[in-house]
């Protein structure tokens, strides 16, 4: 925002002089370094939470399969990461991140930590997992986030997953202030990975924006879906986004599973993000209609590793 | 055995003195501290490994709803433990036990310790989880194995769990030497609750019957199915080892779980004990024809619960 503003004024003083504001010297949207138009209607259908459980892992593979969803975060503290991590392995061209996670905020079914439980104890309850929630009196040490998410993405790495792109499950390292968010654009910088941030959350968090370097990709738009969507509108909800897509780049953050036996009871406490919305969100981004309105809108999907490919 | 050889031979060397070897002299068996005639024949049907997966949880809860299977135990480093643990809180008159657990046993679904990482690295394999397994290569710390089983005693009572005995998943603390079984008798002693020991054990494994003391309770047999049997005579081998009880306290360890989507993928790299395994002992100690074998053989069901009461 900073960098275009800026550019736009120097336009506006430089008027007299036409080459310093030649096409060359305004930089290159997203969109365009990925090769589209300025123009163009891109997105990344991107699949939260994977290696949470089985479940998780069965539909989002199946969807990432049918390349309707073509991009995908990996939760490692999770039970299930070895059958994700496993899969990655066979699979290498598929678009998996890491889903940096310092939550496990469901309530039959828990993780705790990859790091040494000692080492990171303002992450954790009591039992021992990490926490259930953060609320207005927890204070996470963001040198302990740190130790922890390096050895998430440690594990990661020694089990066989190359990352394409870092994300923070649950927002958290987003909405809690400048030193949580510069500890995941550190590990972002160290492991040369782009860290999924987006323009929509500068307002809200103008710590984001001011973090920022010229290297760090911005991605235009995000949509996600949110508990005032009825169910029966679920389609509808999605369809007009589509629609009502902005040109640029754009992620769709969606929640994959089947509302198997499984499922249902490690969500049965509350029914947001529960077994029966992920069912939903397959049954909507793996369906005709999806691939139609991409089709009709002419949508183009594009991948974390394009947009790595493609850093500024 | 040694006990009881002692006994005999006293009263035969004692003859001539009756008052030395009344009725009251000769200890008392398992049976008949339990307040059945020595000759009767008691079965304990516990289930293994709960905690371990949703499926496995709710297979269990609704075996020990028939009242068929009366006895079970927990394990808890699984990410299903809180599930159980909230079960057991609210059942507080089910016979559960913990299932000290040190190892992590599955590929593509797995675990790490209760305790912190860095206290038991002779625990552990290079990514943090339990081991795999152990080989001959293997060198378990006794003392790293003592602080892992504290943390999982401590989190079960911290989370509401008041276990009525303890035994070890796979048998890794009966199986691997003195100093491993030490541990888990030193814990049962400090937590007074009673160890699952059979006397079946005391030949292949000398130092368990060693290391006993009096006040230690021995089951006088155990039941448990190998894969050497067919899954189509699964129920045969059951009520053919019922139609042969000998007389006492004999264990079944059997494994439940659904053959479900969740237990078919946690243990799809090997049949043995995996989710069809699971299913045909659900399906057996669930069904008519083995409460009909408990009636026709005059076979009585105890808890370790009665047991613990009943230490001698």
């Amino acid at each position: 925002m900073k960098r275009a503003l800026l550019v736009a004024r120097l336009c506006v003083l430089a008027a007299s002089v036409p080459s310093l504001c030649s096409a060359q010297s305004v930089p290159k949207t997203l969109a365009e370094r990925l090769g589209f138009p300025r123009d163009a209607k891109l997105v990344i259908i991107h699949a939260d939470d994977v290696g949470y459980s089985h479940s998780v892992n069965a539909a989002t593979t199946q969807a990432l399969e049918t390349g309707l969803v073509n991009s995908a975060s990996i939760m490692v503290p999770c039970p299930w990461f070895p059958e994700i991590a496993d899969y990655a392995k066979s699979h290498p061209s598929v678009d998996f991140g890491l889903h940096l996670t310092l939550t496990s905020e469901r309530v039959y079914y828990r993780w705790g930590p990859v790091a040494a439980r000692d080492l990171v104890p303002t992450l954790l309850d009591s039992d021992g997992y990490l926490l259930h929630d953060w609320t207005s009196s927890t204070r996470i040490d963001p040198q302990q986030a740190e130790i922890e998410l390096r050895a998430q993405i440690g594990r990661a790495y020694a089990m066989g997953v190359h990352p394409t792109h870092l994300d923070s499950h649950q927002y958290r390292l987003y909405d809690n202030g400048p030193q949580l968010f510069q500890v995941a654009l550190r590990l972002a910088h160290e492991y040369k990975l782009p860290l999924f941030v987006t323009r929509d959350w500068f307002r809200d968090n103008p710590y984001i924006e001011a973090s920022l370097g010229p290297g760090d990709v911005i991605i235009d738009h995000t949509v996600t879906i949110s508990p005032g969507v009825a169910p029966e509108k679920w389609g509808d909800f999605y369809i007009d986004a589509l629609k009502n897509l902005q040109p640029g780049v754009t992620e769709f953050v969606i929640h994959l599973a089947f509302a198997d036996s499984e499922m249902k009871a490690a969500t049965r406490e509350r029914d947001t993000w529960g077994a029966a919305w992920r069912q939903r969100d397959f049954d909507f981004f793996t369906s005709p209609a999806f691939r139609k309105v991409l089709e009709d809108q002419q949508i183009h999907l594009v991948t974390w590793r394009q947009i790595a490919q493609a850093a500024p």
